[in-house]
């Protein structure tokens, strides 16, 4: 049975980081689904939180209409094997100010299911509390997160199944790993090749 | 007066290729407009063509919101400095059928204007019929082009005003080599740090 993921999305997340794990993903035959977390508080399903915008207006300006939107029932491990939280300051703060993310992500660790975070998607971590290992973020937000984690400056860190990285100059080594982490290093191989990189791999 | 660049989008586009020009040109400060090309004939303005579908559908399934339906008139080298055709199999099949955007791409060429083309973009250049010079594309459509052009394997190539590259993985390179041609070395270097690639540039 084909793998899945949860791709978190917000107004002002990274577009690169989105698109390029999100279609990475779906060339490994991963099935993705895409869920706009919105601004407002998340937890009270009477406020606005329930009414998609028709898209996010992301930090550059392209506008992606997202699959879903953020529903925390219909995104729990059982449903998915990958949940992912993209960089961009704003789109980040916002989905990581979000309890029912929060919740998520502890969810998916406690489940043993993998859990990506990229650039400023990294303070998820630790807004989720999650127990102290080697990390990296985007260097603009190194110093909210040294002093809870191992802070490493490697393009991808791997700590368990929570995968970590820098910012869209990573996101192709990013999206590979969890491509081989999910369907293996021959699937990694298969993805990598017509996607021409100088020198024919990341 | 900061540069513009006009770049084109249709369903089937490679989203990670439209993505990360967009996206990396509107770091370096260059105002960037989306057009929606449609799949149907774009010569008769009385048909179908002008009437905007809400969204791309990108070869990988992401939607985008494009900022502008294609219109030959709003789209002269009078009015950009930079025409960019992204690839995805279908999108590219789209665009370089369209006789309007043909048109343009002599047009910017004629004006010693930029245009960027990459992966099976760069049959825009065959149908549009530019002379044989240098130039590159993705792997899948080199059959197409190695008798009508100076076929290289660079990741981007420079002929003149007309830029080439040839997939996904040398999106980075190809967004960034436009950046230092429209507006130096300098910014390329200013906005290739913020971007975390490993070992600090592409």
């Amino acid at each position: 049975m084909s793998k899945k993921a949860l791709i978190l999305i917000a107004d002002g997340t990274e577009e690169m980081e989105f698109t390029i794990t999100y279609d990475t993903l779906v060339r490994a035959g991963i099935h993705c689904t895409s869920a706009f977390v919105s601004a407002v508080d998340t937890e009270s399903p009477t406020n606005d939180a329930y009414h998609a915008p028709p898209f996010a207006t992301c930090s550059r300006g392209i506008r992606i209409v997202s699959d879903e939107v953020f529903s925390p029932q219909h995104a729990g491990p059982d449903k998915y094997d990958l949940l992912v939280i993209p960089g961009g300051a704003k789109g980040a703060e916002t989905i990581s100010a979000s309890e029912p993310v929060l919740h998520l992500v502890r969810a998916y660790v406690d489940a043993g299911k993998h859990v990506g975070m990229i650039c400023a998607g990294s303070l998820a971590a630790l807004r989720s509390r999650l127990p102290k290992q080697p990390l990296t973020s985007h260097p603009s937000v190194k110093s909210q997160l040294e002093n809870d984690f191992e802070y490493s400056e490697d393009p991808v860190v791997i700590s368990g199944t929570l995968v970590t990285s820098r910012g869209p100059g990573t996101t192709f080594p990013f999206a590979l790993t969890l491509v081989e982490l999910l369907c293996g290093k021959e699937k990694r191989k298969e993805v990598e090749g017509p996607m021409v990189f100088p020198g024919g791999h990341v």
